[in-house]
């Protein structure tokens, strides 16, 4: 086997992986913790040998599929923060509305963030740098307001980020049957801007 | 059998429902939704008859389990509110109080409330009325702060209501491992306190 017969064996894998992980995404997304291995492999049409030789285990899948979820969620909020990064209005206004739309999009893995049966997959170390992903965006938009001195100077800047990614889950769990999604986003914004600001 | 005979029989049988359900709490509080029916009834030293007779299926025990321990909640929490009717700001303060030690206490519990093997056990008209229990005393304490004209009088009382439960689960899960308790439940209090007034 040359170099270029490598590179496209290796690129081959690269492809695989991303496809099985990919549709156990999607396959999370119905079925959460209780995902079938089988299910993913017979739908993207590898063997058990192809699946086992890129993830070892269920429970790695399951690591990879909650990495890569909030990796790519991440990606998606500091995108739409990014422009307003002189505008803490405009900064908050941006997180509320992706943090809604990721919400909902990834919301089986979000239900069952908490499940012990995933938290257990987790060290203390890599749980830490999870909840940090999560936390930054918010961070990153409460700092910013504070340096602009348009939010209060006295902010705990973790804990607001925190109180800020809770209000998400509460607020569309408990009243999403019961209010239209424009009302508890735009009433979300209110909340929050003035516990942020005077 | 005379009418004190069925009086009697009517009160054991109550009492081995109370134990059973008792019991069940506690192995939920270790073991979540894999809670398993055997160790249950092998713990208070019942047959597996009397359980069924009482419960019916493992799925109307789970549903037992949820509603006896948000009303176990939601009376804990009441009673600790209740002194301060007239006084907003002492509300708030033993509402964050109570509300973290009951969250620490029930954690199994809040930790599966949105996962869909619990939620699929519930129609929409019984998650309606548990979510309701859940949102009643911070829409208490939140109603009459704005009676007293402490609070905002443009508040979107189930939004802040809902903010506010969702703020204790996420300021524990996210930085719980980080910072001492009291700082988070001072920081808490003051960010919804900030939020709440004008």
């Amino acid at each position: 086997m040359n170099a270029a017969e490598r590179l496209g064996k290796r690129a081959d894998a690269l492809m695989n992986r991303t496809r099985l992980l990919q549709a156990a995404q999607e396959s999370f997304a119905q079925a959460g913790l209780d995902l079938e291995v089988n299910d993913i492999i017979s739908q993207v049409q590898m063997g058990v040998g192809t699946f086992y030789r890129h993830f070892g285990s269920r429970e790695n899948l399951l690591r990879a599929i909650v990495a890569q979820t909030l990796e790519d969620a991440h990606a998606q909020i500091s995108q739409a923060i990014e422009p307003y990064g002189d505008d803490p209005r405009a900064a908050l206004q941006a997180l509320v509305t992706v943090q809604l739309q990721v919400y909902q999009r990834y919301r089986p893995l979000f239900a069952t963030m908490r499940d012990r049966r995933l938290t257990k997959l987790f060290d203390a170390a890599q749980r830490e740098a999870l909840y940090a992903l999560v936390l930054d965006p918010p961070r990153r938009v409460i700092e910013q307001g504070m340096q602009a001195e348009v939010f209060r100077q006295d902010l705990h800047r973790d804990l607001a980020a925190a109180l800020i990614i809770g209000s998400f889950t509460s607020v569309f769990d408990l009243l999403g049957d019961n209010y239209p999604f424009e009302e508890l986003e735009q009433q979300l914004f209110q909340s929050l801007w003035t516990m942020l600001t005077k």
